[in-house]
């Protein structure tokens, strides 16, 4: 059993889900791990991970928009201001998702659906350097 | 250190909570291993997987009816209308609850509390197979 | 590659989040361990763990009143309402964050960003003990 790590800085440029999964399963793949677990952190909480659906990017849209009105960027709402309007919702949006994932592979694959990708899920308006740090344990 | 995988098919009947608890320490039981690591996933993004109370089942029909006023299933809130009016809400669940969980065993139990059950959170109105890979990586 | 565990063991004293990095941080510092994998996980589904900014502390009392508001205490709102108006809304908060957290470490560091914090989330008005599992594999 042994391990490795790597780390994945991606630019943002405002609300998006941007997909990861290609890179991911590419460090993967240049590594002789066979099966393990790939642990995936993002070192920041304004941003999110999550696993989504990767067919129809209506999904992703949607998935903005309902956010977006769960969570309303307006500075009344809310003590910590001094960020900008988007900041506390940020932050909110990231407790509601997931700072981390933990996922399985198998014959180098990760196990994932079909129809499943991974997306770094930015919930800040400006522009943004994100670092998503990925470690596996396995064989 | 070694690894072990099963898969585990659930088939679903509509929007409820389905118990795993059982079929996954089951599993642990029958396999050489006495402590490590447990990653479950659900290789779909419209249900997931949750840990709750397993003594009220009152709790779990809260829960269902909270979410469902939370993502109401009305297809002018969504562009993502092809699947049917619970296919966006179901990825929204998904958004808000989690695709995987990492549990820790020792001694040959998972390490639960007392009133912890494992459940996949069914979120589609028809019926739905759905896969639970379980990974371990133990002693 | 071995294993190691450790309770730790939180008295809450009503809705707050109570950081938990240090006591985290110091248990792994003292074991032998370079580098792997911590799963924490608490026992319990009325509180949770989830990471968050441990800068301004008005983003811990915003969450607060942020979750307060999306999930009222209303005992008319829920079927389960015999462990106290607080009892079910902290099922639905903890069903919305998370019951679990899986972290890297590499040279004895806990990968963290530099606002990131480990905070206990506890969701219920009354006095509790919380307990948090700490599992450590790595090298």
């Amino acid at each position: 059993m042994k391990q490795d790590f790597f780390n994945l800085e991606i630019n943002t440029n405002g609300q998006k889900l941007y997909e990861i999964t290609d890179q991911t399963i590419n460090w993967i793949e240049k590594k002789k791990f066979k099966e393990g677990i790939l642990n995936l952190s993002i070192l920041h909480t304004s941003a999110s991970l999550i696993i989504q659906e990767n067919a129809d990017t209506d999904v992703l849209k949607d998935l903005i928009n309902y956010f977006d009105k769960l969570v309303p960027m307006d500075n009344k709402l809310y003590a910590h201001t001094t960020e900008g309007k988007d900041d506390m919702p940020a932050h909110i949006k990231s407790a509601l998702t997931n700072n981390q994932l933990t996922l399985s592979f198998k014959n180098k694959k990760l196990m994932l659906g079909t129809w499943q990708g991974l997306y770094l899920f930015e919930h800040r308006l400006e522009k943004h350097s994100r670092t998503l740090t990925h470690h596996i344990i396995g064989d």
